[in-house]
């Protein structure tokens, strides 16, 4: 950002959407954190409880954070780019960490009670979104991060790498919904259909996280809220040959 | 398509990953029959098992003709653009009448049994993404199918159409795979964690339905199978003033 030409402003609209999406962000956080101290006893990690580190953790690793890391391309889009990607990988690591802690916890809570793993609809699109998740964020750092693929190679993958960083989002998302439908059939079976106030506030936080997901979506896919293409990146746009007739040596993309 | 000009061939990739599509799509119907026809006693209008009219309905029409909808613009790339349309929005209104059915028997099953309605997430993401989906097919004819709206008005109203319509999409299918994991805790809540046959078929019915959304997400948002763009739209991204000046007369996009 420090090349001599003044950078282009931020559009208008889209520091007022990444705003709701941090309040919306927040919002769930909280939602998950009044659900389980409210009505779930809280969370702790030696006790019964446990189980409870695991919505807390798969709600703020793979959706806020995750989320979180998709829009540092828009929110530092006048920022050096390098900057910007270690941060989106740095975001994505975190993520990938705190959903660790939140998948060992359930596995732990269910061996302390003897319950089966892996069973349910919902362990199979959660365990699916966090193995591939980890894969994609191992495949970003190869294509991106360290410099031994050429600026060629990174054109080619990263339509895929954004195709699926985006659905991988959303399939997060779907598996939080269906954790929540799980734990409420679990636990309220009976009063959940007389609209009890738990059920109540579990089905708003999965109001919550599909609003989310909508806004970030919004964000990333709006065309002209895109990042500015650096020098190069214009130039293999505009000479196509670039791309399919070799490699262009030092990309720094 | 009968316009001269000889079209541009239709990409390589882009036949066998609609044709993977429609292979996944009709696997999914089978997938929800057999696990209606063996497990829960078949379907039938007037009858206890009028419930199962609603999975299959909801499959159908929200998932597997909301699909092929979306499809229609890359599977007839080189087609006249105005009949492409008719069929986008013929399919839309099929999708939204099985829907309906769907939606109707679930009431009319829970007024029977006397079970409260929209007490649960499911039904609060699907009815959600029901009447949004509605509200879009509703803007879509008034702004693309009638002859009122300006062209430039169609292209201001163009992307957020297509954003909302893949977002609407990805809802369905996360409303599919709540009213899965409901039905089975519903049904078979001891048995599931067993891996008993019903359970496995049924996530694996999920799974089908991920993917499903996964391939027709790939296919429509990949950047070289768009739709080669019109005269008009092609002059209108080389001159951006027609945007913001004024309206074009007589836009037939």
């Amino acid at each position: 950002s420090m090349d001599g030409a003044s950078p282009p402003a931020s559009p208008a609209g889209l520091s007022a959407y990444v705003a709701v999406s941090q309040l919306l962000g927040l919002t769930l956080l909280a939602t998950t954190g009044a659900w389980l101290g409210r009505y779930r006893g809280g969370v702790a990690w030696h006790s019964p409880l446990q189980f409870n580190v695991h919505p807390l953790c798969m709600v703020l690793g793979m959706v806020f954070l995750q989320g979180d890391a998709l829009l540092v391309y828009r929110v530092f889009r006048n920022e050096a780019k390098r900057s910007t990607k270690v941060l989106h990988a740095l975001l994505h690591g975190l993520a990938l960490v705190i959903a660790l802690v939140g998948i060992v916890a359930v596995f732990e809570s269910h061996r302390t009670k003897g319950i089966p793993d892996m069973y349910s609809l919902h362990s199979w699109c959660g365990m699916a979104a966090f193995v591939l998740y980890l894969l994609q964020w191992l495949l970003g750092c190869g294509f991106f991060l360290f410099p031994g693929a050429s600026f060629s190679l990174r054109s080619r993958y990263k339509p895929q790498h954004v195709f699926f960083g985006i659905a991988l989002f959303a399939l997060s998302i779907a598996a939080c919904l269906l954790g929540i439908t799980e734990m409420l059939l679990f636990n309220i079976r009976d009063s959940y259909s007389h609209f009890v106030p738990e059920g109540v506030l579990a089905n708003t936080l999965g109001v919550l996280l599909v609003a989310f997901g909508l806004v970030v979506g919004y964000v990333l896919t709006r065309d002209d809220w895109k990042r500015p293409p650096l020098a190069e990146e214009l130039a293999l746009s505009m000479d196509f040959k670039t791309l399919t007739e070799g490699e262009s040596p030092g990309g720094s993309s």
